[in-house]
């Protein structure tokens, strides 16, 4: 590397772990806030948070970041860059020219609309009132639309916001993608539906103690080898995962008295973001790639570990007769097979955060559709309702009885999260093919898990997923995970045979 | 105002609020360290905090901090603010000077030298060994020596470091202050050294479980009138107070297994921390002055509350049931006034931090007078341990048989933190002369404490002190209060009274 550039990746490095430590600082107040912060304190605290947000704003797109990632951009300086390098670049860059593109005027008032639109939302779900949020809600896609003529239309208006989730899928990937799941998951979700073979539920519908479901939420997350000198788990009323850096990633979860599967599964679902984080090369640290390579791939492997490890046969096989220990008055009687079947219980419902692994897939799916309908075909807000509920008839055969649980459920549109909510099912597409190559390379997967010796599971994501952070793109992790980009037919082959089984089809 | 104050003021404010929030973040970054944070993720927390407080620095000497406390400095321009706004301005001024007069490349040095100097403190005091720490010492004691040239000497080399801490103290009057205070203590130790009339402490040394005594302490705070909905209590290994704002003020206190009235007196100390922090007036909230008055006016405060109520009769002829009924083995049989004869023994101590309320004073007394030799005569620090113990001879009786139990006792030093000490004591005198008033404007003081209705304590309290928070001086308050300037005959008749009628001397 010639001395100029040497010294100028010098400092630029000194900008990125800037950069790194106001987004550490961030992630603190916003754990802090959800953890225990005292109420009358966040007034204040809003503050904080918004000052340190426009600073980060602000050094990414400083003329400084402009002038380093341009530099760093040219072909003779690229060859001297190391891979890692040039990725932290090419991130930067892109962050750099899609926030430096928005006219700052329209991005204050973007910013104050979707604050409000929050709290409006907040009523609107409440009273189920579409009416009065549906304005709000006008105004955010009409920002949303000229940001993206600010940013540039790809493909179609409705990749360009995509991109931003999901860096290597395209409008006519996720059609293909989508529509091949949607034609196998529809026919076996009817046929669940027509199943007589309904698993017993009623035995999870007790008290069970929070301080035993402390106890087990802590005990499975060192089985799966969190650790907790590098992590820690607390409560907050929405269970998140949030990595301050790779030696400080917290989790939390909560606690329902009257439900002993949502901690124990959030626990496992928070766990696996959590292990991602941990496991991130400590030679990441300080740059912006010491995150997730994506919502897509990080949503994997919380999806791994809930469901294909957590709601296996294997593992509770293995893990039951704890569970009982800590519960045994309650689950007195319950055999493992019972509650086996019980966890893995499918059900059309209306809300997507309550769905099961399977139908999960569906509310995506319909999620996605709108929103290319939205932004690709100009449908308006207004007939967003009766959109909703015709796809939730005709996918799931249910018709929401309210639009407090059906368009008004999910909070990602009042803040302006448009193409984020495909990455929940990207998630579960990735986990089902990575998982397929990992029974390849791990004959003994289920021998592992069934005998509890998690760690090797554990150490060979690390291997070819968490270390890499973000220094390599979804696309890169997938293929050169499994040899093979994103293929609908792991996941789907996967529900298929699990669910077979389980309802006797 | 005219237009352009005006219009200059606001932009100050920004920066002045920019100021606030990165001293909250600051706030959040150390109190998790020292409650929670992961061991592995220390390390790059340093590195967010030395960022952060980087920027602290960068803003309090930048250009425009400068030449916005130069205009507002302008006689035309100073007769158009408020006092508030002219204290914010003298406060933000007299850090700027002070900052900005120091070479970096001095103050960079100095900071690698304390960081390292408290690990090698650390070492010297477990093992005792003087010679190790001396020459670290030494070079702080001479970058000090460099900085009060810089800063500029007032009437002495010492006044220059008190002046930080304590604005409105020079050596002069405080010469005057602990020698008048030293000549009333001394002959009242002696006295109780020479007493037959021991309390029996006894029945201290048994186990009191944790969680009783984290119930106990949580009572004595809500009576106190500490807002819960502003703050909170946690553990750490040495208890502290952080007031991040007036709505989120947090205390920690440290457990001990074989020792109950550690945590009730800490919590009572960092409690009335506490109330100052909680009860500052919000409109200050965003500038320099939403903090204490000072380090003397903050610990006047804490010791109000932990000593001359805490410790006082009436507090315990109120609150013994309620401790007894926390711990009603270890506690039955033992009179109210065996409790409160225990918890004011005096003892000739080597410690500091160990110290009964009286003896206290004489270990501040000790190092003050010592760090006035070390700026003002030239003291060499290898001659530190030979002064300090011939001052415990004659103060205390006693000499510490090693250093660890004398001069290496106390971090301060290792981080360059002289001129601080004082304050301690100084807490201890504003606090009884504050006490003297308090009686007089409510002469139904301790009834209200034997009656256990501490909040108009509390709100009296507030309406002359906390309110105020740092936009006045510590002279000005002791004075607005008590109608007169600092007094230390105030604490002489009070420990008096005090342990005269507890030792029947």
């Amino acid at each position: 590397m010639e001395q100029l550039v040497k010294e100028e990746w010098e400092k630029f490095s000194g900008l990125l772990s800037k950069l790194s430590g106001y987004t550490e600082a961030i992630g603190l107040l916003h754990w802090d806030l959800r953890t225990g912060a005292p109420r009358k304190g966040v007034e204040t605290r809003s503050n904080t948070i918004g000052l340190i947000s426009g600073e980060i704003f602000r050094l990414q797109t400083s003329t400084e970041m402009g002038e380093f990632t341009q530099f760093f951009s040219r072909p003779e300086v690229m060859n001297q860059l190391s891979d890692v390098q040039n990725k932290i670049v090419k991130d930067c860059r892109k962050e750099y020219e899609r926030s430096q593109s928005i006219p700052a005027k329209s991005y204050e008032e973007y910013s104050v609309l979707t604050a409000h639109a929050q709290t409006i939302w907040e009523e609107a779900k409440e009273s189920g009132d579409f009416n009065s949020f549906a304005p709000y809600l006008s105004k955010i896609v009409a920002f949303t639309q000229e940001f993206i003529d600010h940013w540039g239309v790809k493909d179609s208006r409705y990749d360009t916001l995509l991109d931003m989730y999901e860096p290597d899928l395209t409008v006519e990937k996720l059609d293909d993608i989508f529509g091949r799941l949607r034609s196998r998951l529809v026919p076996l979700v009817e046929a669940i539906s027509a199943s007589p073979n309904k698993p017993d539920k009623e035995f999870l519908a007790q008290v069970f103690p929070k301080e035993q479901q402390e106890k087990f939420g802590l005990f499975i997350l060192g089985q799966m080898g969190f650790d907790f000198e590098a992590g820690r788990l607390d409560e907050s009323v929405h269970p998140f995962a949030t990595g301050l850096n790779p030696g400080d990633v917290r989790i939390t979860t909560n606690y329902l008295p009257d439900n002993v599967t949502s901690a124990v599964f959030s626990s496992l679902h928070e766990g696996g973001h959590a292990l991602y984080e941990q496991n991130i090369s400590k030679e990441l640290v300080g740059t912006p790639l010491a995150q997730g390579a994506s919502m897509g791939i990080h949503e994997s492997q919380s999806r791994l570990w809930e469901n294909m490890i957590g709601r296996s046969r294997a593992f509770w096989h293995r893990y039951y007769g704890d569970l009982q220990q800590h519960f045994p008055e309650q689950l007195a009687g319950v055999e493992v097979e019972d509650f086996y079947r019980a966890i893995n219980s499918v059900a059309n419902s209306f809300i997507r955060i309550e769905a099961d692994e399977l139908t999960y897939n569906l509310h995506i799916i319909i999620r996605y559709e709108i929103e290319k309908l939205i932004f690709n075909e100009g449908l308006e807000v207004n007939d967003l309702p009766g959109v909703w509920n015709a796809k939730y008839q005709e996918y799931l055969g249910i018709t929401p009885p309210s639009n407090a649980l059906g368009v008004l459920q999910d909070v990602h549109w009042s803040g302006g999260d448009f193409g984020y909510f495909a990455s929940y099912s990207l998630g579960n597409m990735y986990a089902a093919q990575i998982l397929n190559t990992l029974r390849q390379e791990l004959p003994e997967f289920e021998d592992l898990i069934a005998a509890g010796n998690l760690l090797p599971i554990k150490d060979w994501l690390t291997e070819k997923i968490y270390r890499y952070g973000q220094s390599l793109t979804p696309s890169q992790i997938i293929e050169q995970v499994t040899g093979e980009p994103l293929n609908p037919d792991y996941l789907a082959d996967y529900l298929e045979a699990k669910y077979t089984e389980l309802y006797q089809l």
